[in-house]
């Protein structure tokens, strides 16, 4: 078993954080860090992240959130929150800043900007919020193996009002959409139903069909 | 910097891949075995994954992918095909493994899974698939991360028209929608073209807000 799949198999849905524990700024730092990193399609990264550490931000968000203690009880609370449509401008500060990275200008990525353009302007709103939601969740995998490679436990939530949420961070004066949250912190075993129980996947052969 | 972090630095969307190079079996399993521990929205792990080695097949999906030669020129390529809908069938299937899995019935899960029962059938087929689709995007985030810990290349793709995908893996008889591809393999350094350019990531700054 590798790094990755101990660490895997090591995490869990953490029901119940330990109040008294904060993770280390340095820790938080390195998880983000990673959600950074992460890939993206066409290297948009077209979702931003939210780190919600104050309390009474959290107490709202737990309102509306079936009252799940993980979101005030945690360290600290990830929100994943993704572009409300990819306009023109979005994509084209990420074409221009990757010219301005890598120092030059190239003809291919120049044209691959122009289709993409075309793409997400026939494809609409809607859609273009959708396809940058999926993103955000390559970033929340990310986040989560990189939490427990620091021993950081961490648990990911869907379960949210998401209009609610965007109303209380402010999301829609940023034209983000909150979509997946990540709370963040140190499990209280005692206090956790799910810590002992056993860890539920299909079967390689009810997961994984091999085309040869 | 972390393991993680290092080597989602060293990862890049491979371009040119080296058709002589395979990826051994015992790498090859322990990525799918990342995307099989990846955790899921309520457990459901809604997707499965295809492994695709076929020759003709894989030149069929260069045909309605862009012709992108990574399809062709990798080593192994999986593709992650999501539920097309959040049954009653498959939400109790899940639910049913659980408690077999962990040997108890346990009343508060019961309540959860009539609960998430009722979601998904007022959500409609659609809104599930989306929701599945998503949750796909955790195994890519896993498979990515747990190929580069191997030093096994991986290129993520969006750009193939998924019917036809659907229809060339029969995926529709399995009641599956393809949602992303990931070419697994080894870089072929000199005919790639992004190798030696810089990775570009939007700045903390633009990327991470504090609520504090």
């Amino acid at each position: 078993m590798t790094a990755v799949n101990e660490r895997l198999a090591w995490r869990y849905a953490t029901k119940k954080f330990d109040v008294t524990k904060g993770v280390p700024a340095e820790k938080l730092e390195r998880i983000v860090e990673a959600v950074r990193l992460a890939p993206t399609s066409s290297g948009l990264q077209p979702f931003e992240l939210f780190i919600v550490s104050n309390a009474d931000i959290r107490a709202n968000i737990r309102t509306v959130a079936w009252d799940q203690a993980q979101i005030t009880d945690c360290s600290h609370l990830l929100v994943f929150a993704a572009w409300d449509d990819i306009t023109a401008d979005r994509v084209n500060m990420m074409f221009d800043l990757t010219n301005e990275v890598r120092g030059f200008k190239n003809e291919g990525w120049e044209n691959y900007r122009q289709m993409l353009l075309g793409i997400v302007a026939d494809r609409g709103t809607e859609a273009n919020y959708q396809a940058a939601a999926r993103q955000a969740y390559i970033g929340l995998g990310a986040a989560l193996i990189a939490a427990a490679f620091e021993a950081v436990d961490a648990t990911p939530m869907e379960g949210f009002d998401p209009s609610a949420v965007d109303e209380i961070l402010d999301l829609k004066s940023k034209n983000l959409r909150s979509v997946v949250m990540l709370a963040l912190g140190y499990r209280e075993a005692e206090g956790d139903w799910l810590v002992n129980l056993k860890k539920v996947r299909r079967s390689r052969d009810n997961f994984v069909t091999e085309v040869q």
